[in-house]
């Protein structure tokens, strides 16, 4: 019996695209549909309540983070994440790949820099555009640095399922080693192989420490790699295929374009039965993009992480709320809006929050960019569902500027 | 038509203590009720919602705060408090007095310290020290020094009944002076003096702003002063009960010890068909002893300050949910607390969030400590509705340790 089952709905007519259900243990996840991170196993400033009660489906969590801070062996005791957080719906956790690789991106989230300080947040800036010094790699796995205390640490593709199987998510992804954008074929060829030498055996170790388990609880996705290169993409994509996996990721940092080469290639050659999940993938464009080159579920920190920033997402595009002239704006942020925070409050009671430095602020902001891509996604689902997706893809993106 | 109606269900036998109910035009105050505070129109942390579902009944609002941000025309024009923050309950606003006098107490206030930096912080304490030199006190009124932007500006006690007029909360309060508590007898008479000509002032201004609506709306406090002297606290309950006021404020700095000398001595003479509110008063002991003295809501910052620092309230005592020993504690905070977090949230869970500076926690712990003290003063009330006043104070405090 596998851990995870997939139905197709409905097909975007002569593309990849399609709607379907992903059953998990913890429930359904319908696709297409946008994740929400929740990366220290809480969305950011958000209750689980509040979190579904915007619709979303999913959340994914950072083994990365996790594994740091308060540790996989204490989440295990727990009980696991969705014990630990409350969250009862679907979940998921990545590789640990991505943080590991480009830990350059992660000093320079919000929250990390804010605690180290400008001196050493620019010190991590500087260390970040070295990245590949800062993780060692060899072919047994990655030597790293905490970006918390700094002691050194070390994944290999068997410590990242032992982590993610401590961590307990319905949905888990291969170790992978994630390139930087810029590299030379050469080394994407080369780090290409070595992610498909892991994913080999991501898939032993996942096995074994499902033996004696009763039923196989949580799925394993493998990842494609190959940067921005046809030839590298369709062979990560045949190779990953030709796995026993559950789902596939595709890994790799991604521009607008890719959405139609790197996305469309991948999924030209994964078997149709299986879901495919976009890593760290959110505006609307590439969500548009994504699905119509085959993709069945994003994940992406920029909704809350641009909350907090009192930037909001509009049907018309973005809006910074602590601009001057939204202080007197007794309107919602969109009349039209389902969200929570569109049916409570106007921008002015929102630009007030932000002056003031209250929590509030970055709650009720997050609720209404986390429910516009979620319900962005969900309606991109109805589309397909109604044979409409290219009509209503032009009819959002004419009005949508980014 | 009174603003207001305040119906005693029982008392304590021999004592001064009770159990009633408040009518507002916003709905009932059940009391003794603790009222929560959310200084700048937000209980810091927390959605309308959570605040009700905890068991809140009344919200008290900072009219100093709000006069400076984001401004009582605005609020005015918002549609008031209520409409403004999405509360649809009681609310009350103080008299702006407590905070113009003692700036430097708002300047403790961690969040203004945190964004004015360390620096100014410390500046702020040694000026907090030699507060009396920064508010300017005459007959009409005071002139004092935005804590925000450091521009000059004036509250008489007209202008206090202006915006509090403005922001509309159900129950606002006279504007009085609130004087140091170490403060000698001849400066306290002449500051009771004052606010006596002030409430006087207050009650005039009140009802000229009420002339031509149809309701009066908002009920007008009282607020009496006199500091630790007997003789004084007995002539300023007698002045302002002389008064046309709705209910009464019990202002000054208190300890325990004040409870039963200068708040029994206030509500003895004191009418006892009109509500009387003790200002900032939230200690468990304080709580106990206010209600046995007369005292029938209390409001209090210090359940989410703490919380955000960490500490949290249980029924023997405070706990700091970030030391060592909560990190692998699976158990909630309170196994028998009805609140959301002691149902869903270990002790791990929240000294996770905490180390990881995670909002939510300040989130769960407003909740738990919020609930704590309206639940505590809610089981006080059914004590005295049961004739078990002093069986439930004997209980209670025997474990409690302060």
């Amino acid at each position: 019996m596998p851990a995870l089952n997939f139905n197709i709905e409905k097909k975007i007519k002569g593309q990849l695209g399609r709607a379907g259900i992903i059953s998990t243990p913890h429930g359904e996840i319908k696709t297409p549909a946008f994740v929400v991170v929740g990366t220290k196993a809480t969305v950011k400033a958000l209750t689980p309540e509040q979190v579904k009660t915007l619709g979303a489906q999913v959340v994914l969590a950072n083994t990365y983070h996790l594994y740091l801070e308060p540790g996989d062996e204490l989440l295990k005791k727990a009980g696991g994440l969705h014990q630990f957080m409350n969250w009862s719906g679907p979940m998921m956790t990545d590789s640990g790949g991505f943080q590991v690789f480009s830990l350059g991106v992660a000093y320079e989230e919000e929250g990390i820099n804010k605690f180290l300080g400008l001196e050493r947040a620019e010190e991590n800036k500087k260390r970040a555009s070295n990245h590949e010094k800062l993780a060692k790699i060899d072919e047994e796995g990655v030597t790293f640095r905490s970006h918390l205390d700094g002691t050194e640490q070390r994944f290999t593709p068997e410590k990242s399922m032992e982590i993610q199987h401590n961590l307990g998510a319905d949905i888990i992804f291969a170790f992978d080693e994630c390139t930087a954008p810029t590299a030379p074929h050469d080394y994407q060829q080369e780090a290409m192989e070595r992610t498909h030498r892991w994913a080999a055996r991501s898939l032993a170790h996942h096995r074994k420490l499902n033996l004696g388990a009763k039923l196989p609880s949580q799925a394993l996705f493998g990842i494609v790699q190959g940067g921005r290169f046809k030839n590298l993409r369709e062979e990560s994509a045949r190779t990953i295929a030709s796995m026993d996996f559950d789902g596939f990721g595709i890994g790799g940092s991604f521009e607008k374009k890719d959405m139609d080469t790197a996305v469309g290639w991948v999924n030209a050659v994964l078997p149709e039965n299986k879901p495919r999940h976009l890593l760290g993938i959110g505006e609307p464009e590439d969500l548009f993009g994504g699905v119509e080159n085959g993709v069945d579920t994003f994940d992406c920190v920029s909704p809350t992480r641009m909350a907090r920033n009192g930037t909001i997402q509009t049907k018309t595009g973005r809006i910074n709320i602590t601009n001057a002239q939204y202080q007197n704006d007794f309107s919602p942020i969109e009349p039209d809006c389902g969200c929570y925070t569109c049916g409570h409050y106007t921008k002015a009671y929102l630009a007030h929050l932000f002056r003031a430095k209250e929590m509030l602020a970055a709650t009720l902001a997050s609720i209404h960019n986390l429910y516009f891509s979620v319900q962005l996604v969900e309606h991109i689902r109805q589309s397909i569902l109604a044979d409409q997706f290219q009509e209503f893809k032009q009819s959002f993106l004419s009005h949508y500027h980014s």
